[in-house]
Formats: C-alpha cells, structure tokens, sequence
C-alpha cells in the first residue's frame, strides 16, 4: 500500500523504526518468549525499560542536576490538577496565561485551589496570537503558561520572563526544540505528540518544589510519590512507556534534540512559505507566533474547498482537517512527520488553481 | 521456544489470539496501513473500538439499565481518590473493609474525606481470612471493599450485606465470575489482570450517584466527565483500550463469563486439591476465603526450596513467587492461563519429595 502522510494532531505519527521493535515485542518482548502486554512491571527486563526511558528523557532534554523525571498516567488534563495540587503554596493564589483550548481548562482546574491571575489572554482574537506586554505578578505561587498550542496553530518562542516559579504544560512540542529546563518548576506533557503513544504523561520538577510549604496532597496525585518510587508507586502504563523508550531511544541516534530541531524548522519553513506565497492560502496564526509543530491555514477562496479536500486525499495525505474552533486546515508536523511528507502536501497546493 | 506457564500476578497473561491480533494492529490497524499508536483517538476506527469496548463490559457483565460504564487512566490506585470524590455526601464518614495492602492504600485515601470508620479487618492476622460479622453502619455515605486480594490469596465469595452505597475495587477478578452489578454503586478496576493490558483502568457507576449531594470534584476525578464524553473527555490510553476490546472479545467468543468461571473454578480446584493433599505444602489463606485467581502456599519443609525452585523453572513456570508480605508462593491463575498450565504446576509439586 501507499504511504500515508499522517498530519494527525495526536495521538501522532511515530517513525516507521519504532513501530516494527514495537509490533515485535507484543509478540516476544525481549526474548523472554512473553509478550511485553503479560509481564510484570517489576520484573528486572521492565524495570530496565523504565530506567533507559528516565535516562533518555534527561539526556535528551539536558535535564540539570536537582530535577527528577518521572512517568504518570492521565495526561495534560490531570496534570492541570496535579500542577495545581504541587504548586499552589501560601499565596493560594497562581497566575496564567491563556493561550487557547488547552490553557483555558488548566485554568479552570486552577480555581479548585484559590485566585486565578489571568494575565495574558488572546481569546477575544480565538488564539490566534501569543499575548505579550503582561506583567508577572509577585504574589502568586506560580505562573502557568500552554508552549505550544495545537488547535490554534501559536506556539512561545520564548520562555516567560518571571520571578515566580514557572510550570508549563508542553505536551505538544517537547522533544521537538531545546529548552532550557532550568528556566521551569515543573513541567508536564502528555506523551502522544512527540513523545510516543497515548497513554503516558511525563513530569519533570524541581526537586526544591518538594520542600515548600504546601497543602495536602492525594497519593497519587503527588509528584513526589512517583518520584520516589521510579514511576512505580502503582502499575505503570507498561507499553506506552515502552514505546516512548524506543522511540526517545530513535530521537537520540539521529542526533538528538537538535537535529530533530534542525528537521522541525525546516519542515516548517517549507510549509509556511508556500502559505504565505500563494494567493490561494493564508495562514491563521500571527507570523511570529507561529507554530512549528501545527501550521493552520485557510483557503482564500472558500468554493475550491472540495476541489483541495480531493487533492490531497488523493495524495494520500491524512489528517489536515482543522479543528473544529479554527475550521480550515491544520498540518501537524510533528518529529516523526518526514519533509518529504510536508514536499507532498507543497507539491498539491501549488497545483491547485 | 517452549511455551511459559505465565502465573504472573499482574500485568498478566493474556490470551494468545489477543496478542497476535494487538501486535498486527500496532503495525497496520484496521487496513489503514497506519499503525494503531499512531492515529487519532477520534478517528472512526478508534470510535468503534470504543464503543465496542463499553458495549462488551455491558453485555458480558450483565450491566443493568441505570448504570454507566467509563474506561480513565491512573489504576486502581487513582480509583481509591476518585471513589472519595464521587462517593462521599453529606455524612462525610465512609466505612471500609480492611483485607489486604490495596484496601489499606485506599482507607489511606479515603481519611482525606472525612472520618473512615474500618468496620472489619484481617491485618492482625496478615490478612490470610476475609473478615465476618461486621455490622455496617447506616451513617456513612458508603461501604468499599476489595473482592479479591492479590498477594494475600482470599477472596469475597459473597458481596457484603448493605443498606448503603456500596464500592468495590475489582481489579483482580472482575470478568472472573458472574457477579450481580445491580448491588453496586460504584466498581472499579485496573486493567492488567482480566480485563487487558496496564493503562486503563474500569468504571462502572449507577447513574444516581451523579444526582446525589455531593463535593465539588475536579473535572478529571469526576466519573461524570468521563462518561458523558464517552471515555474521551481528553485522549484516552488508546492501546490499552484496544487490547482490552480485544480481550473482551475473545471472552465473549469463548462463551463469556459463565464459561470462564468454570475453567477459573477448575483450575483452583486442581491446585488447592495439590496444596490440601501433598504434605510438603500448606496454603496460606483461610480455606473459606481462598481465592480462585491467587492461590498462596508455602513449603512445610523450608530446606526444599532450592530444589522445588529449580524444579518449576525447569517446567518453564514463571512468577510463582509469593509477595515479599507473604512468603513462599503465589499462582496467579487468571482469566488466560490454561488449565494445562495449572496441571504442569501440579505435576512438579507432585514429583517434589
């Protein structure tokens, strides 16, 4: 069959040299004549697993000395909770900003603990721009902020400026660009973008953020319990961790963070100049608040709608439908997404007239 | 390879038609030619693996009109906070029944909604018994237990009697035998024992509950948003949930739970016919109380532990180890273990002098 070039917005495309080790330890994982879904967590070839994957994480990201990494399960929208159950301190109060969808329910969950500063917000434009110009207020216990937003198509290009302890939610660019994580009291990110399959979400935190003055915290909610147990207080979502090793395991032998940065960018600049140099398109997202990982554009002519929606499809691309907030199309380009996928997608919109 | 007689005690076995289909799946699901840890958790496919998934717990548990059924993430260790949030009302005073390490996590959890009142317990007595006589208390907003305790080795053969709410932690025999839901008000179970594969872990709700006085409970705890969204208030563990669909299917296939509760009761009978009539070894729970999924033993004669050791490997028998909290061992015999796999175990017990 043909190759299908998989914009999906996520769960996402992984590479082609994860998935077959994948598909081969459901089968005999790790020639122990088991399946990788019938072992224990605790045994010594799982446990091995979850320490590379650690170890990956903080080699690939440059993680500094007096941060732990961990794994956990229910994604970023848990870990809007858990942000507000880890963070929140004396001033019972914690500042954010609102950068979209995503943002917008972090922040719901923020009231569940005190005040909520909102000081940056771009809904009144749906999103469409990174607010700047806001001023971090002192008395807050943390500032939150979205790095990269999916439906919307902005992503930070740079870190927020703060006195405050800094918490982002980075599910859907990390791995993908270097940050600097010192700059962060915590951070957290679903696994299905960049990471690997649905079902895992990383935590990475300060460690000083464990001897603050803090409320009471749910076992498990508690950054602290997986930290200490090596992500293991419970079971362990066992196959989504261990697709993620593989496949930080992949990121790491073609070079790392920086050449998949290298990658990332390239694959973006194509994209967006062919958005901006054709008449028949126009992209959502202010220019310089662009996301490198979801590019979302429209048609400036909305009657060669069906005419585009059958040239793609039949060029076997997948996935660009924009969301239904934003409407038009929306290209996710993460990691494991080729440039010659992103050359595909160029090569039908320039043929449509 | 030989085949390995897998008593894992969890993640455990699975059936190998199951496997064989989840590893094709991981590298092109449902002809897509897309691996199914790359698609979208909205994407059709995904949607009908979903609703098939709700659609068998409903069908082979017998699930009455007025209850729910949900898939989250976070285990049964999550379970025990979410059973507080969704559970506790105006009493704010709940009572538990104390039988193994996993009701002692969840009576920790529970203290952090009120006052816990534990109206019966083994722990003196290392939980080897299920607790009688108990009176449950009509102030409390319900009653939790644990049916089956794994590392302990007993089981609740009946469900207790109750005038209040009543929640219960299945996750190690849930689809192991029938079990009448209309006397529950809440049940929850992690995956990795009869249901599928570690990540996703079982709701099942009377939806009364959702009509109740009840606490305010942040969005991702509150078993409501999950079922009115589908399972897919934010991306669900989408492997875990396929590979449980699959299994579900497969038991349904085999003749559903009627049917496996006979092979289970079998099985039991078999090892602890071995354990009450070969002089070498002794069970650790209360006959009464023995569990049909977890059998525990001992050696009366410590000084035959290498050789009977030696001996089990030997056959290819692996995880038979008791829990450090116990000692000696453990055989794990769920839903996909062979009768033929208890009747090696057997004949090495048999052939130890």
């Amino acid at each position: 069959m043909a190759k299908v070039h998989n914009y999906s917005a996520g769960p996402c495309i992984l590479p082609q040299e994860v998935i077959k080790e994948a598909a081969e330890a459901v089968l005999n994982f790790d020639g122990l004549n088991l399946s990788i879904l019938e072992i224990s967590h605790r045994s010594p070839n799982f446990v091995t697993v979850m320490d590379e994957a650690v170890a990956l994480v903080k080699e690939l990201l440059e993680v500094p000395a007096g941060y732990s990494v961990c794994f956990a399960q229910g994604g970023a929208s848990l870990g809007f909770l858990m942000a507000g159950y880890n963070m929140i301190g004396d001033h019972k109060k914690s500042a954010y900003l609102n950068t979209g969808t995503w943002s917008d329910k972090a922040i719901k969950e923020a009231h569940f603990f005190g005040d909520v500063d909102v000081i940056g917000s771009s809904k009144e434009d749906n999103y469409n721009h990174i607010p700047k110009g806001y001023t971090v207020p002192t008395d807050c216990d943390y500032l939150h902020y979205t790095s990269n937003n999916t439906i919307f198509g902005t992503q930070f290009k740079e870190v927020p400026n703060t006195t405050i302890p800094l918490v982002c939610d980075m599910s859907s660019d990390i791995f993908s660009k270097k940050v600097d994580i010192s700059k962060f009291d915590l951070i957290y990110a679903g696994a299905q973008k960049n990471m690997g399959p649905a079902g895992a979400t990383l935590y990475i935190i300060k460690d000083e953020v464990f001897t603050r003055n803090r409320i009471k915290i749910p076992t498990m909610l508690n950054i602290e319990t997986h930290v200490k147990k090596d992500s293991m207080f419970n079971t362990p979502p066992v196959y989504p961790i261990y697709v993620s090793m593989l496949n930080l395991r992949y990121l790491k032998s073609i070079g790392g963070v920086p050449a998949q940065q290298k990658i990332n960018e390239e694959k973006a600049r194509i994209l967006y100049a062919e958005i901006d140099s054709n008449p028949l398109f126009k992209g959502v997202a202010a220019v310089g608040d662009r996301s490198n990982m979801n590019a979302t554009f429209v048609l400036t002519d909305e009657s060669k709608q069906a005419k585009f929606d059958e040239m793609w499809k039949a060029a076997n691309i997948s996935g660009i439908k924009g969301h239904r907030s934003v409407g038009g199309y929306r290209a996710s380009m993460y990691n494991a997404l080729p440039v010659s996928s992103v050359q595909v997608l160029v090569g039908v919109m320039k043929a449509l007239d």
